[in-house]
């Protein structure tokens, strides 16, 4: 995708450095960020500077070839990078396509997983497409936008494609508490593609669809399980729960590289808890432009602060991905791997 | 409630004054605050220097008695007041309660709805604590503390007598974006109680009810139709919505006076719309303790920023009000107000 008239993924290998969109920093200062060693690419993954499990699988890949590069054990490195994210398939799946040969061939194999990645979140938008009906009003929820996505994206991609056919679409931007994702990066990225948003409370979804504000629900993915549970940014269930409750369809966008058949359902995903001081403290910037963090709760109160939520495969009428649109069951998915 | 052991209520007349505590400053600093004209009032309500629907209407009484005090016109300063917030009813029922008569009988007529409300207030409390199991999980949302409803609560009323009864509850408190009044209120009261708890973000509390987290959800009210269809805070309405999905009991803690028979259903309750920049920025105190707003969103996004939403009656397994717990059904709620 373009910002200021120039092409970027959201990581890029360049001349023996990573370098990637600072994710930290959006939407107030667009920087490019490096990563040159083993631990730059941990602290990058583990702070957010990159987001979006497409995105982090990515950039897992090129960290292995960073890391046997600068002569480093590729197993000790595979595992240091698989621990970062306990949630996300695709860092894994990232890992595993590049795993085996010299570093050259490392490298090779992440470039080569990145071209896929993008073609896949291409055709992720090109299929999602298909369902959106000319002024639709779409609710998405967290970064699936190109940032997540290395470009295009998953859930965004399909909100992308439908603007570039004209179709007009009109997207509420769920904001994803309690990082905010949602009113920082899609709504961001958004404005410079000129698709038309307003960015909501994520509990406001049920009120708007209840007064049929509504169409079409698209979320993306950081796991999606054999059976079809799928596990998201926290938030998506509720979301779920709400387009249940109001018939208002609600759909998956990942690329395949999201679907574990090696897990069974959503009850055997682990979910990453992080910091509390993630929903006690907020970021942002005050009148200056200066970047501030700004305590908003109760100074004594604690918070918890699960990472994901998983949305059972009941509430989901379809996944997109890059070979079409699968129904979340076992025998489904199975042949859509095919 | 006490506060740096001293007993205060959320609004008092003082010698011609009315005093509240600034709800815009808890958690972070506590100030008494003054209005002494009928434009003081109305800008406290708006601006929520003072919040919750009973404490709303018992500042709209005393506003009354302030502006016929000073000279105003009675009906003129009741329309202006019942304009100020159109969801909340309690600030209708107050004004109704007081009018009439001279301003002598206006303040007294004021005073004696002040302690009505907080007679009900301890009722509540008292009633709800009959549906508390001991070392029950309890999700609330929004401001339900004794800030909201003079003194005691709503839904945390019924918390407060269950931790004095030793009940040990432990509460999950709702952050409630956009103002976040979970995080700063009641988390703050629930500190000065010695009430165990940790805030949530507003749409964690499905996956926490997924995994059997949480075992009842109590909520306030602004307006109760007279079928049982109550609107409150955003994002009520997910959590009951939840509820439901995992089979948890999810009530209604509200005096008699929100309930207004006068709405039919909650199709009929107007629902405000806020200012979009409540959602697009956020306030809190840096390192150093100054307040401060932050703009948290991109820059050029714009927002929706529905301040309650409506739970149906059929989700809510009953209304808990200062005289016993009531089925959310027209004959229940009618006979219940006889």
């Amino acid at each position: 995708m373009q910002v200021n008239h120039k092409q970027y993924r959201a990581v890029w290998w360049d001349n023996g450095v990573i370098k990637y969109v600072d994710q930290r920093l959006i939407p107030y200062r667009f920087e490019v960020a490096e990563a040159r060693t083993l631990s730059d690419v941990v602290d990058a993954i583990i702070t957010m500077g990159v987001r979006g499990a497409p995105t982090i699988g990515v950039m897992a890949a090129y960290g292995l070839a960073l890391a046997t590069s600068n002569g480093g054990n590729p197993a000790a490195a595979y595992k240091t990078l698989a621990e970062t994210r306990p949630t996300a398939v695709n860092l894994k799946v990232g890992l595993d396509r590049v795993m085996g040969g010299n570093a050259a061939n490392i490298l090779e194999n992440a470039r080569r997983f990145d071209d896929s990645e993008v073609a896949a979140a291409e055709a992720v938008g090109e299929n999602g497409n298909q369902l959106i009906s000319p002024n639709a009003r779409i609710l998405t929820h967290c970064n699936t936008g190109w940032l997540a996505a290395q470009d295009w994206g998953t859930a965004a991609a399909v909100i992308f494609k439908a603007h570039h056919a004209g179709k007009k679409p009109f997207v509420f931007v769920s904001e994803t508490r309690p990082r905010l994702q949602g009113s920082r990066l899609p709504a961001w990225e958004m404005t410079n593609e000129g698709v038309d948003h307003v960015v909501i409370p994520d509990a406001s979804s049920a009120f708007l669809m209840s007064r049929s504000e509504i169409d079409i629900v698209i979320a993306g993915a950081d796991r999606i399980a054999a059976n079809g549970d799928t596990a998201n940014k926290i938030g998506t269930y509720s979301h779920a729960l709400a387009a249940k409750a109001h018939g208002v369809p609600f759909y998956i966008a990942a690329p395949k590289s999201t679907i574990d058949l090696g897990t069974p359902t959503g009850a055997d995903i682990e979910i990453e808890e992080r910091d509390e001081s993630e929903v006690l403290s907020v970021r942002g910037v005050d009148e200056n432009g200066v970047l501030r963090t700004v305590r908003v709760a109760s100074l004594t109160s604690g918070a918890r602060n699960p990472a994901f939520d998983v949305t059972p495969a009941d509430l989901i009428a379809g996944i997109i991905t890059e070979s079409g649109v699968v129904k979340p069951t076992v025998e489904a998915m199975h042949a859509h791997l095919m």
